[in-house]
């Protein structure tokens, strides 16, 4: 389990964990039903509320993002409903496919992986067709790197009448995210992107129109009710017992975030990107998104150059410098790598990173001018 | 959330944890789907595998012991196929009020709070009525300290081809749980009993014939999909980001159990339950369950004296001692009180409650001869 040097996550999540995060998973353990318990878990959602710029109420579940996302599903709808879902990757392909296990009347808006949505394209959509109950789609999408212009689409699908219920696991702390303000119904994050602490929960905010479409949803549903986690949250539990070492982890998470302040994280993130950007263009490599506008500030997906293998990469990173760096997913799988940069990390690490990478690549028979990526990235630094 | 005096969690979950269990929560983050994970993933399902004496192939969700009840339902079944529940308190009527949120045809073999099941009632339910493709049942009732017959049951089941699903949540470490030996399909456990470990994860055994049943199931499931677990847990993984620090946590608490000895764990659990029930008896106060075969190894329900409220107990030990006990729980609300006595616990903290309860009792108005109850425990754990 412990290693005698340094191991650098650089995953879209699980993300390194600060030392204080670490020592507070290390707390005892309370009584779910007490006013110890009760505290913290105010805190914890105070943190939520103010992470997501919302009034919402919210509710945290034990379990992935896709627990969260399944809740979601199994809560606001019937079987039969029709849904509109964006499709990009592997987490948004996911997101309709699970609408289609549970019986939903899924409607496709595809797009090439690598590509944004296009808010001309779900106005046209929803004029021609529809209507839906609801358009389901994903922030930041992980597997390729895209931000969805989030802001446009659900203003378009409030203007048709939709809910927009979101997947921002990955955006959240990366990106502006202020749920009240862009009128989004249902919002889905989880604990180990870049809330400073580790896998365990999802949190979701859902608006009044939420909760009442959570009223009328048919499909069974038990440890996942989202009403029964409302009557909960609203004396600051959770209907079954929690998992402690992530709400404990999570308070000492939001103290750090606190002090840093919503903006600078969100800076941070946009800093790192543009610098892991630059550093790979640098080294004549293919981003997967070469749009920067639409790039996300959370992990870089990125082809290897030609003739050498993006496996050896991750292969040569992890033996040689402790670096985990992501593989491609579905399609993907074998054609690219991708950095994650969300969370617990830093310019020196970002630097360390792309230098490691310079070497890997040397050694994998890819001329390098030593320094090229990591010039290229201060340079970068230097211009945001 | 640190206190400074020491505070001491009767609960039948959570319970207090090992330092060594506290610090291991503190680890690093890891890849999931890295060798570092599946190396701690293989060390905990052998665990898992050692303490429910079973061959039959694991699973694990995050979630309390709750979700593994819903994972069991809904893979296991399809709509209005016919199960039987045995009801005899709050989490065996839950079982079979969460078969019916899944549209399951419950048929109820029903007792009194504080009876156990009784394996000639069972048989001539199967012999009249059916047939019934498995029964629901709760090996340790954890509302009524009852302890049910249970290899009794499962044979009489099998033998009227029922699958047996047993919610062993807060059985497993304090009793004997042969899953093979005794022929149980689907056990189901949680971390945050005796497993030395935080709440956060549900583990399933399932065996040939109930994953069997899997295939056959046509209710809707995503993150609970039990064969899809199965798929990831032969590589050493789950389908979804694990909870982490639990899956530490645990691989801590299993080096703690098998020090121990399994045995002699089990006969720990049984020398707190003959003592804490003994110091009880002679302060005059009733058991909710009288036989002693019948009665938990994991918490003792107790109805207060006379004229003393179960509620103000609770809040003097709390409040003087530091020590939480377990309220009454739906019917039994405020009637009763429990000290739970499972995981990390011994024979200095169970004589030191019952001291602490003998003041709680005099300064509630209760007269006591102090020592009495320590002796009569003192008594109880020299003959046992």
């Amino acid at each position: 389990m412990q290693h005698p040097k340094p191991q650098h996550l650089m995953l879209p999540g699980p993300t390194p964990l600060p030392p204080s995060v670490l020592q507070a998973m290390a707390s005892p353990m309370l009584n779910h039903r007490g006013e110890v318990w009760q505290e913290l878990y105010k805190e914890v959602a105070a943190g939520v509320h103010w992470l997501c710029q919302t009034e919402h109420e919210t509710v945290m579940l034990a379990g992935s993002g896709t627990t969260g996302m399944e809740a979601a599903l199994c809560n606001l709808f019937s079987p039969g409903e029709k849904v509109l879902a964006i499709c990009q990757g592997s987490f948004s392909e996911r997101f309709a496919q699970m609408a289609e296990v549970f019986g939903l009347n899924v409607t496709r808006l595809s797009y090439a992986w690598g590509e944004a949505a296009r808010p001309e394209d779900l106005s046209r959509l929803l004029d021609e067709s529809g209507p839906f109950k609801a358009l389901l789609l994903v922030h930041n999408e992980t597997s390729t790197g895209v931000l969805n212009p989030l802001e446009s689409l659900a203003a378009i699908a409030r203007q048709h009448g939709l809910l927009t219920i979101v997947d921002a696991i990955s955006s959240l702390t990366t990106t502006p995210l202020p749920v009240d303000a862009w009128g989004l119904d249902v919002v889905i994050t989880a604990s180990q992107k870049g809330y400073l602490a580790p896998p365990g929960l999802s949190m979701l905010s859902l608006s009044p129109a939420a909760w009442a479409a959570c009223e009328q949803g048919t499909l069974p549903r038990y440890t996942l009710d989202l009403l029964l986690a409302r009557d909960y949250a609203r004396r600051a539990m959770t209907p079954w017992t929690p998992p402690m070492p992530v709400f404990q982890a999570l308070k000492a998470g939001f103290e750090l975030m606190r002090h840093e302040g919503l903006l600078q994280i969100q800076a941070r993130h946009y800093q790192l990107m543009r610098a892991v950007r630059a550093g790979l263009q640098a080294l004549g490599m293919k981003l997967l998104v070469a749009d920067e506008r639409i790039a996300s500030r959370a992990v870089t997906p990125v082809y290897p150059p030609a003739g050498v293998d993006a496996e050896d990469i991750r292969k040569v990173m992890h033996n040689n410098y402790h670096i985990t760096l992501g593989a491609g997913q579905r399609k993907l799988s074998g054609q690219i790598f991708r950095i994650g940069h969300l969370g617990y990390q830093d310019v020196p690490t970002v630097l360390g990173v792309l230098g490691c990478l310079e070497m890997t690549l040397e050694q994998l028979g890819y001329p390098v001018q030593p320094g090229t990526a990591t010039a290229a990235a201060q340079e970068a630094l230097r211009l945001s």
